[in-house]
């Protein structure tokens, strides 16, 4: 049976000492205090590792049922949950004025994570209730956001996103779903939407769907549609809860992982629905769930691998299994631990400086969506925008990667599911799918975002590189060879990369379009070397001061020294993939494969 | 619900044009004529597609059942064995004095492809028994051959390989399975094994387990380890069934994959033994069937990505979903096929490079096996003894790789059991594990394989591609600078990490050993990139003889060039990865991971 601790020195060394919150001028963040900071962390870790980790495999074993119409969640959720609600841990980065606790959206991730390692499919019931959320904070009326915020911040009633149907996933003008207007103010909407994360179970009194349906005479495609509140329940006009809507669960659906987590048909027939946002501009506003989500899918992506990596290194330090090459390190025991050997060193090295490298991405660009919408910061909102995509579709794929070299530790074990670690690669293989297919995320990054605002971000963002290096390099040779060097080298692999795209897409965009899931992975290799160096600059400036954990410090140096020798390699294979064109991808006629 | 067709066209294009089979010295190969090996492979196309591939997800689903000791596979399984049987497909390249069609190997192998494509863990029953088989046919005595072989040939009996206990895997001289001598030449068998596939089901009459165990008193650790026979029911000298042996299944592991195969944790409890092969030489008997179980694992790599890319294909050309950014080309419809889109096109064009150029290698390594024992060729046998690891490791790596891609692109009905497409991956992943994990192929690789017999065989390898080039180059341009120049390069990559091994390992050898997974990796691209020049060469061939299927042809060349172009890039990865050496490996304490 697998466990958890929360990764606390760590997530207090990137919001301390690598983005500095407490000093930061964004407001909210003079709360980032690291003593509270820390009391917070510690919380939330006791929580996971104590409430939700041991209900990781109960969820995964027992499942979602469905009886009679009503969606029953695995035993122990409802019990997890209230303790959630109690906690206040649903309403940490909400907004005060409904009730939340006002805390930066970079807290809220740190916290996140730990609970997304922990248990990710308890998890996605209150992530989809913040992602709602958030789609009526910023587009509601004043009386909608009366109406359901205060109950989505407290996850009394938990929320949905309804985007897919059968026939449409990514291409969602294709919608059949209809929202009739009925003279009132109020829509009735009929269509069947799949896929739906937390679409029905016993947990909250209310669920508050927000449907994506065409309002009939709209405009065609993907132009006509908008978006709805469709509550289980019609909420009276004192707040109570009033008559059943006209919408049920199909079924829950057989998948591979998050069994915790009901994923549900639902079937939406005449139920009233209240427009969110304007009429046609429903894309929009459920942007503002996506862009929200895709982060926190980014997220999910290394925090599996932690948890992962986490039972890998305790079983590797566990298991006796052979000799080192160099000489018994356990010569009274039957064999030496996993860990001697070089092999198993790499396969655990690449797992952690990943995940490291991944939570400081993560909480990295948090900040720049705090610093976005805090000081209204233009160019913090265009380098998270052109970088959503990057963290979403780089870490899953190599959370998911990672999940399965942890797994790779156990040998035979790792394939039984009674240690855990399937479960780990099973969850985490959605989080390449969902919120858009890593494949969506590339075609973004490299059809829209790189372009953005003339290429702007872009440019931004290799600015940014080279002041670092320039600030700091000619201080310490080995920093600059280890560090600095090497992130160079490859900031020039995504420069000659974005320039060929430049140029050859005029010839041919599909010789853009061809290297768009090269470019996403060479993007994210570059941004992870990027926070490497950041970390590595802070650990010394630390180990110079002589403040703090010196091993701590030393110990991320060395992680960093090996992403930057064994993973940034990379960048180079990622351009030259991309440099071969369109033709070796495109050559064939659909009959020949 | 995934379908399955055996690609029967590219198996005749291996086998006769570039292997050249039926013109082969080999004894047996004469055989190999193309009407026989045609008929052989449509056969085997029509029981796989009928009969196998539809009880691929029920096994899944259904699983296998412990009832009061006895294993029930699932429905249908017994009845689909039957017809294996009665077919003769279990008896295809077994010795015909046991009953065997004396089919070469590499047959055999192509034949294994589409069964194991079909249904994997249906094909494991047969499969173990094969080794099983062979290890009795090199190693038992007349005696024992002629009770046991022409059983398990017919699969009346089924075989399995006892390797594993609850506390070693990898590391077998901890083993301790006991075998007491009885004085009347049989042996007492006690102790646990698990991972047992196909440890007990009701297809069989008998099972005839191979088991590694010491005997009290011999040498410490794997030196003192044998093997021995020890049937489920005892035979009597007459051949017929006698008493139940005092053997049992302890319980049926609940695994990740492969449900329709019974892993069984073994009990034995005294049960009556008989050696095989000479006392504390069990390892050297053990590795017949390793040797061969280890390319049956790098064909289950493969051949699950086969069947995943199938359905990948059908799904890309059936699912509407966007539009060509060049312009619609199913103006009619309500959008385009996703085969238009250039990412699902990498996404396929990886796969179907990878899954064409694991079959020439694998048909090519059974080649060198038949060749090996055929003509009793020593450079045969070395080569092949240095490249099984690579086809177990890499193969299955990247096996696994393409079930994942091949289950992106059906989206969210990719992570759906019902589609099937996580079967694939979950089935598939095993293979990474089993018959010895693939940190420990790569470790067998490089320390040993590498280095055997004075390093000629590598040594060989690298002058079989040297001379290939310098025979087929200069004259076409095209093949030259497309095939020839990668190829080289590649091969460069492979001699400059050996080298590197050889120099850095003086100083410490885990210099090598912690680059020993990207050289198997390295070491994979350039055998597949071989193979593409060989079939790159047979297509060229072809083309110019205006022989057979042009359009087959031309599309072998675009397939080879995309390996070339976008898959060879990976060799200076690996390269770079292996040349920074030990340091950033090892620098961790145990305690700071």
């Amino acid at each position: 049976m697998p466990s958890y601790h929360a990764p606390k020195q760590d997530l207090e060394f990137v919001l301390n000492d690598v983005l500095k919150a407490g000093q930061s001028d964004i407001p909210g963040y003079d709360q980032l205090e690291a003593d509270l900071v820390s009391a917070i962390l510690e919380e939330a870790g006791k929580i996971a590792s104590d409430v939700l980790a041991p209900l990781n495999s109960v969820g995964d074993t027992e499942g979602c049922t469905l009886e009679n119409g009503i969606v029953r969640t695995p035993t122990g959720f409802k019990e997890a949950f209230d303790q959630m609600k109690e906690g206040g841990w649903t309403a940490l980065d909400c907004d005060p004025e409904y009730g939340g606790q006002g805390m930066p959206y970079v807290l809220g991730s740190a916290v996140g994570e730990i609970f997304v390692s922990a248990n990710m499919a308890f998890n996605m019931y209150q992530g989809l209730t913040h992602g709602a959320y958030s789609a009526i904070h910023a587009h509601g009326t004043e009386a909608q956001k009366s109406t359901y915020l205060p109950k989505m911040v407290s996850c009394d009633w938990t929320g949905t996103m309804n985007l897919t149907e059968p026939h449409c996933g990514t291409d969602l003008g294709l919608m059949r779903t209809k929202a009739v207007p009925q003279g009132d103010g109020t829509y009735h909407v009929t269509g069947q939407k799949i896929f739906i994360s937390a679409g029905d179970h016993d947990m909250s009194d209310n669920i508050i769907h927000l449907v994506l349906a065409k309002i009939p005479g709209g405009p065609e495609g993907i132009k006509g549609v908008s978006l709805f509140i469709v509550p289980k329940f019609i909420v009276n006009e004192d707040g109570s809860l009033g008559e059943r809507n006209t919408l049920s669960v199909g079924k829950i659906e057989e998948k591979m992982g998050i069994h915790g987590n009901a994923t549900c048909v639902m079937n939406y027939d005449g139920a009233v629905g209240y427009l969110l946002g304007e009429e046609h501009k429903g894309m929009r506003a459920m942007f503002t769930m996506m862009n929200e989500a895709r982060i926190g899918v980014g997220l999910q992506g290394y925090a599996q691998a932690e948890a992962a990596y986490q039972n890998a290194v305790a079983y590797a330090k566990d298991r006796l299994q052979g000799r080192d090459v160099k000489g018994a390190k356990n010569p009274d025991g039957p064999a030496d631990p996993l860990i001697v050997h070089p092999d198993i060193r790499r396969n655990l090295m690449e797992q952690k400086s990943f995940v490291e490298g991944a939570r400081a991405f993560t909480l990295w660009g948090a900040n720049l969506i705090d610093r976005a919408h805090g000081l209204n910061d233009e160019a913090a909102h265009g380098l998270i925008s052109l970088l959503t995509p990057v963290i979403k579709g780089f870490q899953t794929d190599k959370g998911f990667e990672m999940c399965i070299q942890a797994q790779q530790v156990y040998g035979g074990h790792g394939y039984i599911e009674e240690w855990g670690m399937s479960q780990y690669a099973r969850d985490a293989r959605i989080a390449m799918i969902y919120e858009g297919a890593n494949g969506v995320q590339a075609l973004d990054l490299v059809g829209r975002k790189l372009a953005q605002d003339g290429g702007k971000h872009v440019m931004a963002f290799f600015d940014m590189i080279k002041t670092f290096v320039s600030e700091n390099k000619g201080q310490d040779d080995a920093f600059d060879q280890d560090f600095l060097e090497p992130l160079k080298a490859a900031s020039k692999d995504v420069q000659t990369a974005s320039m060929y795209f430049m140029q050859s897409a005029m010839k041919d965009p599909n010789n853009a379009l061809a290297g768009s899931y090269d470019f996403m992975h060479l993007f994210g290799h570059t941004c992870l070397g990027y926070m490497w160096a950041l970390m590595g600059k802070s650990a010394r400036e630390a180990l110079a001061l002589g403040q703090g954990d010196a091993a701590f410090y030393e110990t991320k140096l060395a992680t960093g020294r090996y992403y930057m020798k064994r993973q940034l390699p990379a960048t180079a294979m990622h351009l030259a993939r991309i440099q071969s064109g369109a033709d070796p991808v495109m050559a064939l006629d659909a009959e020949q494969f």
